[in-house]
């Protein structure tokens, strides 16, 4: 292959200028990605893509007929309407566990610091930590933030269980949103208790009414979102911070080329913000400078990279997709990983250069990978041992196999709802006051990932830009926000290429058209924004101008922000199409059906230029039935 | 197709006289069945029996070539050994969620029978409560019952959560094992936990290492063996009774002529039992009889069959794949479901008859059933308004299409772990000596479904026969125990077919020489009588000359029931291949690399014969290594 050949198909997978470079060196080095991978995995199974494949039970494999053939139900008799319900609810159960069980792990470090037993951590923010108190009904004058702390996480700790029967953060939700909950019977009542009971509909021969097995993932996702996604974004706030407005850079070129390079991929800022304050240590500085680098540099990743830029302005190297390309500089000493989204191949693409990739979770081990396990015990010495690992391989790095792009982006992250809010004088008013006159016609939510199923970061960014232009409020979380970070619109410059309401406001308050409210699990700040506009109102978030959209993604866990997303009132439009084509009923349902339930339901629109049109137009049709 | 075809097919289909006679007269009428859906399946997906194909996330479905072709990853890298665990976890959550949700139901009921809310239930086995209070450290000296109860109620409640950490009855292992589950940190930390957690490793880019999926798969399916199936086994005796040896009948030959026919259909005896303890209401007998029936004739099937043959004698029509010829005779008013393994085609075969379906369950609703919602607080008069509209379908039977077997088969029983060891005289002593005699050689739990892949009961009943030839004593659950009844094996004359050892202990305590245990969460009670004989013997179960064998399975809930037999000790034979075809590395560990951790494995034998010897081959190495 050419140079120009390498250089063209690099350009139709990458929109940034720094990714498309090293997507040339891996073509020409020969090291694999995931978009090669996606390639050779071409064809991909048609029933698999229509979701009308059941492989759950051992008198399976089940296909229906998409064509109406003689195979209209398994050999249990289930059909395709209970087929394609289940499947997308067993995608569901993984996304809403995965934010779960990560809000556990982060619930426990609370409670362990409460109790003395974790190394590293304090109460960083004893006024959400006193916030959060309150709503769980825990006295707070005059106690020791840390016996505060311990009555908190085991009450929240208490809502994984079945015991309580009761989510308090869904409390959070205005009454209207909870109303609907109530009617629909999705309030949800424990974090793992829906997930498990998701499980048992989908065992053969239990749930098989694809309506009352969408209302269930609703329930669980409910319970993702107000329960275990919350739970982790309040708790990591109160042990590392509430984020406010930082700026950073972001994009490869925040790799270093004379510096340990140290990346920060995953989901959880547990290790990594002890990592991120550890690396401040003079004996590490001086033992980096031994082995012939000037110093440490620490760049994130992914969505452990958004939680380090939104409290640490930690730069961040990119995104879901960029994971290889950041190993294919050849200039990372090492990459950390907690869990989810690390592509099992790593170790291998490490394997081509001198990067170490270190597994850090016990429930996250992959084969080829060095395995350090992180304990909130010990997370300090942890921490230290696994960047004394990385300076030690700073002298393995092969100059003649390095290439680091040059110029970083700008961004500003840290846009929690907190920030908002206290930005806005403490209350919605001005906001509200903003979407009345129409100088912002409503806000949109993008999240989600990047797949390799269409050129990463352009259904992003197109979308992000082409709401702007049209004075609606862009707010992003996770990999959405990490692209539009690359392309220059987390910026208060960036107000520029908003329409003339929107820009007078960013220009007013200083802040980008775009802001980043921090990783996956943050979607729940979203929710707490829009509640708290609704309340603010009087309505339910239904009822708000808003909408969510995911142009790219590919993670079961957007799955379950989705369904929360919609379940909450947010319409959402969705770039790849879920795997539901199979049946018309549930199809329906979803895009058409829960508007009777929620006021608000799902679209699928690839092309993010019409996904700006259908979300104006329900934003102008929220608009209207609130008369403004 | 001619009469005699048909019977040819009929004979393929199934062993049972009465099952064959009700397949015919599907074919005849041209009533579809599994078998015939099942055959229209065919050929099922090579990719999904091996398990080498993934579609968890939107950048799929994935396949890996199992002739070692290009694609030797999915998209995200995961490579085949990651593929085929993962898929197995998943399987097995669906299995662990099912017993527990379920078992959570049946304490939730025992906490509202304490509190007085549920309607006709009570505490019928106060020396079963008080043994557990014990266990859970309550004072039961000179308490209500009730209060007790609702102390035990709260205590395993909390084991579905996140902050006990603790499962009470996995302290019934004995010591030697539970060293076993702590070595390989697979000791179950809560119920819904594992559960949960396991989704989250499922997650792209979580858990990459086949070993440790395939670990936490250990500790999930104790969590569900040691957790939720042993609490819904206990409580269920609590509410209802430890059952103790009863004789009954089975087949289809227990269906009426001239009765009202009600089939008790599913898993959970919570609503079936009270349906039983209703039947007797003079009222409803009158009615029957204003509709021109000589009484009520209530059948069970399944394990909601097994539930109610184990403690009230309640005939039992048939297992699994027999669901569907029930409502072929003609001659079935109602079939009554909970959940689990009920054909989601039901309605569609009650159609082409007079049956009504009734769903009851929230969570697994059917479309094209009844669906009339059960709930404790109103359970007697639920089960009189099902009763009633049973009864008032009497008329409607088509006597021209009735065709009801004749001839039902005599059973026996009733053998909670209580009973066997109240029979032995109050300890396991007189059973070891026979075992180290040789008398008895060693005990097998025979356990699991039926599947269309094999003759319906060949695989049970021929294993079953060939152990007992063996002087090896058989218990079983679940589908397995009702084709050993069917085909007469549960019944003290069967002695006449064990080995001499083997029935001159049957006959001495006048037993058959393979036992009734219960429905298939009551494989737990295998669990407890395999512990409380090692803890006797001083050894771990892993020690005991012992095995379990699933020769039909089709259910993920078998799935775990073999993953908790093995990862407690007992050797296991599967009649169906697991899908894990498709990687060595996860072959090889089930198949041989457990054993350096548990003592015991899987194997694979389709043939029931060979599986008997690969069982013998096990305990005579169990014995020798104990020496005798």
């Amino acid at each position: 292959m050419t140079g120009k050949e390498s250089i063209e198909i690099a350009q139709q997978r990458a929109m940034d200028r720094t990714d498309q470079e090293i997507i040339t060196k891996t073509i020409e080095e020969g090291v694999e990605t995931a978009w090669d991978r996606f390639a050779l995995q071409q064809p991909q199974c048609g029933f698999g893509q229509l979701g009308v494949c059941c492989n759950n039970c051992a008198m399976g494999p089940c296909r229906i007929d998409p064509f109406g053939g003689k195979t209209s139900r398994g050999v249990c008799g289930a059909d395709v309407d209970t087929i394609v319900a289940r499947n997308l609810l067993d995608d569901l159960c993984v996304g809403a566990a995965a934010h779960s069980d990560h809000g556990r792990e982060v619930v426990e470090v609370l409670l362990e610091t409460a109790e003395g037993k974790a190394q590293g951590y304090q109460i960083t923010d004893v006024e959400k930590l006193t916030v959060l108190a309150k709503e769980y009904g825990i006295k707070t004058d005059g106690r020791d933030p840390k016996d505060v702390a311990k009555d908190l996480a085991i009450g929240i700790l208490e809502e994984f269980g079945t015991v309580k029967n009761r989510l308090q953060l869904s409390e959070r939700a205005p009454e209207p949103t909870r109303e609907i909950w109530k009617k629909a019977g999705v309030m949800p009542r424990s974090i793992d208790r829906e997930i498990v009971e998701a499980m048992h509909r989908i065992h053969m021969g239990v749930d098989a009414d694809y309506v009352n097995i969408l209302l269930h993932a609703m329930r669980t996702s409910l319970s993702d979102g107000w329960g275990g996604s919350m739970a982790a974004t309040e708790c990591s706030d109160i042990l590392f911070g509430t984020p406010t407005p930082i700026t950073s850079i972001t994009n490869l070129a925040t790799l270093s080329k004379d510096k340990v390079n140290i990346v920060l991929h995953g989901h959880n800022p547990l290790l990594s913000q002890i990592i991120v304050n550890t690396a401040e240590d003079a004996e590490l500085k001086r033992l980096a400078e031994e082995k012939g680098a000037k110093g440490i540099n620490l760049v994130g990743m992914c969505c452990t990279g958004n939680e380090l830029l939104m409290r640490s302005g930690i730069p961040i190297a990119g995104s879901f997709l960029d994971q290889e390309l950041a190993i294919a500089t050849g200039a990372v000493e090492a990459m950390i990983v907690d869990y989810q989204c690390i592509f099992p191949s790593v170790p291998a693409t490490a394997s081509c250069y001198h990067t170490k990739v270190i597994t850090t979770s016990s429930k996250a081990k992959i084969i080829g990978a060095s395995y350090m396990e992180f304990n909130p015990e010990n997370a300090v010495d942890t921490a230290k041992s696994i960047i004394k690992l990385a300076i030690e391989n700073f002298p393995n790095r092969n100059p003649d196999r390095v290439r680091i792009p040059e110029r970083p982006m700008k961004l500003m992250a840290g846009f929690s709802e907190e920030t908002i809010r206290k930005a806005l004088g403490g209350s919605y008013k001005a906001l509200i006051d903003a979407i009345v006159a129409g100088t912002i016609k409503g806000c949109v939510g993008i999240v989600g990932c990047n797949n390799p199923r269409i050129k990463q970061d352009y259904g992003h960014i197109t979308l992000a830009k082409e709401l702007i232009k049209r004075n609606i409020l862009v707010v992003e979380t996770g990999c959405s926000a990490i692209a539009c970070g690359k392309a220059g619109l987390l910026v208060p410059e960036a107000a520029s290429l908003a329409g003339e309401g929107l820009a007078s406001v960013c220009k007013l308050l200083g802040i980008p058209p775009v802001l980043h409210m921090g990783s996956c699990v943050d979607c729940s700040r979203i929710l707490v924004l829009a509640a708290n506009i609704a309340k603010e109102l009087g309505v339910g978030i239904g009822d708000l101008p808003i909408g969510g959209a995911a142009p790219e993604w590919y993670s079961q866990k957007a799955v379950s922000i989705g369904t929360y997303f919609v379940s909450s009132g947010v319409y959402t439009v969705l770039g790849i199409p879920p795997k539901i084509f199979g049946s018309s009923n549930v199809l329906n349902l979803l895009a058409d059906g829960l508007k009777g339930i929620t006021n608000s339901a799902f679209a699928v629109e690839p092309d993010p230029v019409k996904a700006a049109d259908l979300l104006e137009a329900e934003i102008n049709r929220k608009r209207k039935a609130l008369n403004i």
